[in-house]
């Protein structure tokens, strides 16, 4: 009977977290999928991954130098958290469930390839051999494959189905760059044309083809029309063509094309899905089902006590509501009709708007309740009170952009934050608190944490400019930002804008999803450039008079505009740099100067790794991101 | 009776073009509706809309300069046909209706300011006093307003749905770039940074706020964000949130706002449209309806008459299956049902795939069918000749990339276009003529147009070549152009490549909508920025060693960037050299360059001019275009 409940309430919790493992339904193995589920199991996998993805900031080319044995002690703790976890899975599910996944067969390849690369490179670098970590692009695995990233998996499974589609896009655009890349070369290649930096003009086919596909980006537009069109205006009508269907056309075709098959998908996974869900709520009806007179149902106190173990936190209340709604006719029991709707009923947030009296109002009536009490409350709840509010942020702006220095000024700073306090704790005093922080109140929240933030970092920034004589500079800067944030404020006084900013809160969480993928691709390109272009450019901080620091230390960079644009910080010398190279890559703009000041300090053939990173993420990962904002948008708003 | 046939047809006319003018029924007003809606009348239309449109090429700042006599001339000249048409147009509608359309006082409007503007222009240059041409900016006027333009104006009535919900979304976007821009002064305009050209660095907060609209365009990064990142690695944080924020969420967003109005309106429109046709149907049935039975008909032969006046060019097989269609149980008469039908059935082009015999076999019928020709004519229908000239265009494409000096290779170059030839000629030989080059054969067409092009281009570039010392380049272009647009054949020979090619060869209608919309927008901006701009940057070809042509003859460009990229030639000075300046400006990448150099020659304010095409250009209409095409891509594909 209990073992029963225990499958019952596994089968709803899988169907209200929409998760798909099968698992064994002996007593033990069900009890193990518990533990298997249980949100610390999962947190510690989660952080594994990310002490091991974290590992790149420290091996070499580090932004935290470690030791070697300190950095492979670590990986080999992580792979034995990642071997636990998917042992546990396989004690879980049947075997030849496990073994026919390719997640888990991914997985143990990973583990293993990483076992083998640590051994041979620990051994080489005993002989004092230099050798390549070619593992480490294979860490995102671990977080692709682990059961709990389904959205990620889903976001690469999108990608996947794409691609064919794309490919066949992609290679007419490809014919087309190559096409336009000839009759640039006829066109131009003989008028002794130079660019504005004096070299010749579209006379190599290659490079023709790479500053065609820069076009078709817009970065270097319209430089690379210029020598051209200064010779003849007609030439113009060459660019305008090219760029009006590679770039126009054929960007939006892409687009179009991942929309569409991101659409089309996700039409199928939610059909899946909703399939799935009721499969699993039938099943745990078949386990609890009594007859009663002609029909199957579940008798209320079985009910309950599913309830108690599939959702043990929520309130009495709460659970009384449930029922009302599962049984409506107050039979006393819930058919199978019902009963499948529990899934989708416990994932719905249920804000109990209690009437609860004012904490002041219990313990000093009197007090609370006076004429003067009563005037306040009535102030502060009344439309001018937020105006008021209103105008003083906006006077606060025009402080924050008046000069710092004047003594006057930084006086009113201490005003306007009191006032804010002042502000917070009127309103504390008139509202009930816990529904003023009830967890729907996003901007009682953000107001409340950006003033105590702001107390605390001007409170500490007076402190340490008295104390000291240095001026902290981080805690400054952190007091401006919160100065500024304060301002956000106002949006929230506009209904228009508030419609808005709630879209915008509603699609974060698929944001987050967006960004998993996005680290995934980010990890695995730093890692390769890295390797490829570790300490070829170097930054030199401060002592920018030094000869060698106006080509980042690398003769090659001598009159590049890599080096005239003091790209130099722009390098692949550890993890960090390296992320933040592949955002202004994801960017576009300039991706050509660092593209080709990379191939100065390497080889030509450097460029292939920009742009098959402009292929991979602008293309697909950008057009994927902008098909989830369409889509969570056109859902939400 | 037959002014009622006449009436009929009209409707019949008008709900199978999608037309909805209200026209007064009288038979003398239905007359003159027929020669309102004549080809001729609209061609007639649109060429001095064009003609209109176009004196801008000869007015002051002028491509080709004419006396101000000659284009107001021309000017008066159409305006006197727009009012021609005008007054045609009153004299087809009823009074009433004409006076409450807003696009009829729109045109009066114009044509009237436009007189004013001309006679004042006019005596003021009598006088030698300079003024401004003031109502050329509302010439686009008469391009969107004559009932014509239906899709042009839908296009813009989709804007302007728009505007009301991407207004607050900009508005909040606007309160984005504020707060940072503000959080930029606080952070950085203290720290003494200077930029690559040694400019201070974030000191000012208007050109903060400039900087940061830039960075939201992408067109200065990374550049805006290394003096801060050299500083500090910290501050890249601060670029990268507010990219992520302002670039991809909010362009995103603008993306969503305006297509999810586009499909709303556009499904408005089509149940409009569906409505209109039908009604319009009915009016028409209602005219020539009999009692038959219980029921009204029309009667074969009435039907007949109707179909002649409606649509006189087509085929009597054509007209025997639209009444198959119609009257399919062939009764003698076509009922109401299948009689509102029509107006789609009239738009569905029959390709009349009549087994026509080949001319060649009935002229010479023996030598036709002899074994020889036979075995000539299976090897052209066979997979292995499409073949074998796939691998004769890959061949030409090698010759083409290597260099044409070599006389072997010019050589060569008649030999392949022999092979072209005879190619066509085979295919001639085979497929009977009318067949292969019917209306839907596209790549037919194509490759006959290229090939006799070609043709035409070589022989007279020979002919030139051998004649006279003088080697004409344009010939030349021409010919290298038509040499490799050639090869865009092979793409018709992979199943994939023409499904896609068909789709974006089908969506080209909806683009040249488009097109309208887009030179509608650029010919105001064109106008008004010759207004401001003319004659402030110079170009000076060839002699660019003076000095003064490397500052662009203004010594207010010395050292700007503008100046340094060469971009003399990108000026207001004439409409042909504003239209590319605005297709630079679509394109974004450097438009703050240009809009800098335009502020150093004029006034800083100079930028709102640039900023406001951006918001305009880029934000709505380039969003409405990737709208029109993610829509008709996902119709077609
Ligand atoms: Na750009």
């Amino acid at each position: 009977k209990e073992q029963s409940l225990l499958l019952a309430a596994a089968y709803v919790y899988d169907a209200q977290y929409n998760r798909n493992i099968p698992f064994e339904t002996a007593s033990q193995a069900v009890r193990l999928y518990y533990l298997y589920n249980h949100w610390t199991m999962q947190a510690a996998t989660y952080f594994f991954i990310f002490i091991d993805l974290s590992l790149a900031l420290f091996e070499e080319p580090a932004a935290y130098p470690l030791p070697f044995l300190a950095t492979s002690l670590v990986e080999v703790m992580c792979l034995l958290a990642f071997f636990g976890r998917l042992f546990h899975f396989a004690k879980v599910t049947p075997r030849d469930v496990f073994w026919k996944d390719a997640k888990n067969i991914c997985i143990m390849i990973a583990i293993l390839m990483t076992l083998v690369d640590l051994i041979i490179y620990g051994s080489l670098r005993i002989s004092n051999i230099q050798s390549v970590r070619w593992s480490r692009p294979m860490r995102p695995i671990f977080l692709i494959n682990f059961a709990e990233s389904r959205q990620i998996r889903r976001a690469f499974r999108s990608i996947r189905n794409t691609l064919p589609e794309i490919t066949y896009v992609f290679l007419l655009f490809m014919f087309s760059l190559l096409m336009f890349s000839l009759m640039a070369l006829k066109l131009f290649g003989d008028r002794n044309l130079k660019t504005v930096d004096g070299l010749p003009y579209f006379t190599d086919y290659l490079s023709i083809v790479f500053e065609m596909y820069v076009l078709v980006t817009t970065a270097n537009s319209p430089d690379v029309m210029m020598p051209a069109y200064n010779f003849s205006g007609w030439y113009c009508l060459f660019f305008i063509t090219y760029v009006v269907i590679n770039t126009y056309i054929f960007m939006s075709v892409f687009l179009a094309v991942v929309y569409n098959n991101y659409r089309k998908h996700l039409k199928n996974e939610i059909r899946k899905l909703v399939y799935m869900k009721r499969r699993k709520m039938v099943e745990a009806f078949n386990l609890l089902k009594v007859k009663e007179g002609a029909e199957f149902v579940i008798k209320e106190d079985q009910w309950k006590n599913l309830i108690k173990l599939v959702a043990p936190d929520i309130s009495t209340s709460h659970r009384e509501l449930l029922l009302r709604i599962s049984d409506e006719e107050q039979k006393g029991h819930v058919d199978k009709k019902s009963f499948v709707r529990l899934a989708d009923l416990l994932n719905i947030q249920v804000i109990t708007m209690k009437l609860r009296s004012h904490p002041l109002a219990i313990w000093f009536p009197h007090m609370y309740n006076s004429a003067s009490s009563l005037f306040i409350r009535s102030i502060v709840q009344h439309k001018g009170f937020v105006w008021m509010y209103d105008v003083i942020i906006l006077i606060n702006a025009v402080f924050i952009a008046l000069d710092e220095k004047n003594p006057f000024i930084s006086y009113a700073e201490w005003v306007f934050l009191s006032l804010y306090i002042v502000e917070i704790l009127l309103k504390l005093y008139t509202y009930e608190p816990r529904t003023f922080f009830a967890r729907n109140q996003f901007w009682n929240w953000f107001d409340t944490f950006i003033i105590i933030a702001a107390l605390i970092a001007t409170v500490l920034n007076t402190t340490l400019k008295s104390v000291t004589v240095y001026n902290s500079q981080q805690v400054l800067d952190i007091v401006f930002i919160l100065r500024v944030l304060r301002l956000i404020r106002i949006i929230d006084s506009i209904q228009r804008f508030r419609v808005i900013m709630n879209t915008l809160i509603n699609i974060v969480p698929t944001m987050l999803t967006f960004g998993g993928l996005a680290l995934v691709v980010y990890y695995i390109f730093a890692i390769v450039g890295m390797e490829i272009f570790q300490g070829k450019v170097q930054f030199f901080a401060g002592n920018t008079s030094a000869q060698h620091a106006s080509y980042c230390g690398n003769p090659s960079l001598k009159d590049s505009a890599f080096a005239h644009s003091k790209y130099c910080k722009n390098n692949f010398n550890n993890i960090v740099s390296s992320f933040i190279v592949l955002m202004e890559l994801t960017v576009v703009n300039q991706w050509h100067v660092l593209a080709s000041g990379f191939a100065l300090v390497t080889h030509e053939a450097a460029k292939l790794f920009f742009i098959t990173f402009h292929i991979v993420v602008v293309i697909m990962i950008i057009n994927i991101f902008v098909a989830f904002i369409l889509e969570a948008f056109f859902v939400e708003y």
